[in-house]
């Protein structure tokens, strides 16, 4: 998505993908549509909505096409979903989708236990649904998000090299936008500078967001230095919910809450309130009783010398 | 405390006196023993071991001088203790640590809330402590953590003028470092980074460490911004015990464990062992029973791409 002028940073909110999908029980849909137009009414411009794969596969995520239909009636949103495969855009298109996410495993054997395809596979699904879009949904964007960029719990360390390949070869097929994911949670500062300074002097205006988990404890860290080189879309999640849950603190994705108070704090505006942010908390605590939500700044609140950043003059 | 070369960073460990201070329980002494002997044996190389205060006061501290003894006998161990007048200042230089630390607030309204002192008395006070130190004991170091430096809970915002006059005053009164703390957890990255990139400019070597807190959830993001303008010695609590719980995640001081893993994963070598630095935290959990500890690496562990840092060639 293409920023609006009154803010710096977007942040793209994927709790309604990226976090109900790992947690096993199903939120209801009623609140689902509850907690999206509050997350809207907050500021966010993005949702990442759901995933359009098999019910039997996802069972929560089994009302994609309902939940995009609603977003799509919230004012200066971006809706956007997670898609897997050919048969998961052609759904996605007909739901009316903005932009689709395709994850693409950068580890080979990540990509086979995960999906069951190997890269040749997996990308010819790409070319395909660059395809299907260019010809019938020439609006939609399509954005590939390349998984385990900072490692892999298969194959451990994954070249830098390996990721700007696959890169380059999304741009080539006619994806939009690539952006990195540390699926794992094994990224660092170091690691983070340099992957996106490189991808950003490849691809130039296709190097797209970061999405970074919070297994270490390392999130934030990675996002100070994401945004020293340029990086301007950030995924992250209500309640850092999403990914692989370690108590105690051990949120998945990086906490939406905590981001835009520190994206605020810093100077970059977000568009985001935080008081409303905090209060849409109590749907996703209504959908899924007792499922622990993370992030500070829900508990500790904004510090007293706390205010929103302002458009440089 | 001058780093040894075969370290990048110097990790000060404070949680035996910013963490158990701020517990209600007392944990005992034999417990508080065996703890700090286990983070020295981590290879931490500086320890605050306690804090120089009236018993009455903080009876966890009571046995500063007893813990200093032992500490003195752990090879590689720079031992420092937290001094908050004068007559502490008397009992750490002679119970023989290598180093105090004395506390100012850059906000007086904090500073009268805390410890009942203007400015002119805390500075008086430390104007004290150099003479003692100078006349009987001259190799005894002296640091000033001024505290407040990122806002007050009191005054709100906190001027980088107050901050950098006082640090020079205290350069003046023949203070041999001067670090910055965030004791409330409001510091954001890019404030971070002018405060300490302007308290370098101003006092030289003389610039000392970064203390932040966890409450708010920056504190790694905050260490990622000292480290690109320069600074070299963190505070941090095994833990992140100290400061406001609030649960759930809600360390108070960055977590030791947290640090070491960001550290070194970035190639910045620390000294420390995880293994062990996680193993010292049994200690602390027999010593202080029900307390919450805080980190991800304690239970996510270290990713699969993850190694030690290496010397730069």
């Amino acid at each position: 998505m293409e920023h609006n002028s009154d803010i710096d940073i977007l942040i793209s909110e994927v709790g309604p993908r990226d976090g109900l999908q790992s947690v096993k029980a199903t939120m209801p849909t009623a609140l689902k549509l509850q907690w999206i137009s509050a997350l809207a009414a907050s500021g966010l411009r993005e949702i990442e909505i759901g995933s359009f794969v098999s019910p039997k596969l996802l069972p929560q995520m089994a009302d994609a096409a309902e939940l995009v239909a609603h977003a799509l009636t919230l004012p200066n949103l971006f809706v956007t979903a997670l898609v897997p495969n050919f048969k998961g855009a052609q759904a996605a298109f007909e739901a009316g989708v903005h932009k689709i996410t395709m994850p693409i495993s950068v580890s080979e054997p990540h990509s086979l236990a995960n999906i069951r395809r190997t890269h040749q596979q997996a990308f010819d699904e790409v070319r395909n649904v660059v395809a299907l879009r260019n010809a019938r949904f020439p609006e939609i964007e399509i954005e590939a998000g390349l998984s385990t960029v900072f490692g892999c719990t298969i194959q451990g360390e994954v070249p830098d090299d390996d990721t700007i390949r696959i890169a380059l070869l999304m741009a080539e097929l006619g994806v939009d936008e690539i952006g990195l994911a540390d699926t794992v949670g094994y990224a660092n500062p170091t690691q983070v500078r340099r992957l996106f300074t490189r991808l950003r002097r490849e691809l130039g205006a296709k190097a797209g967001s970061a999405h970074f988990h919070n297994t270490r404890g390392q999130g934030l860290a990675n996002v100070v230095a994401a945004l020293e080189v340029g990086v301007t879309t950030l995924d992250a999640s209500q309640g850092g919910i999403g990914g692989c849950p370690y108590a105690p603190g051990a949120s998945g994705n990086i906490v939406t809450e905590d981001l835009v108070y520190l994206l605020e704090s810093m100077g970059l505006r977000t568009g985001v309130d935080i008081d409303r942010l905090v209060a849409a908390r109590q749907w996703l605590q209504q959908g899924l009783p007792g499922e622990p939500l993370y992030g500070f700044i829900p508990d500790a609140g904004v510090g007293k010398n706390f205010s929103y950043a302002k458009k440089a003059v």
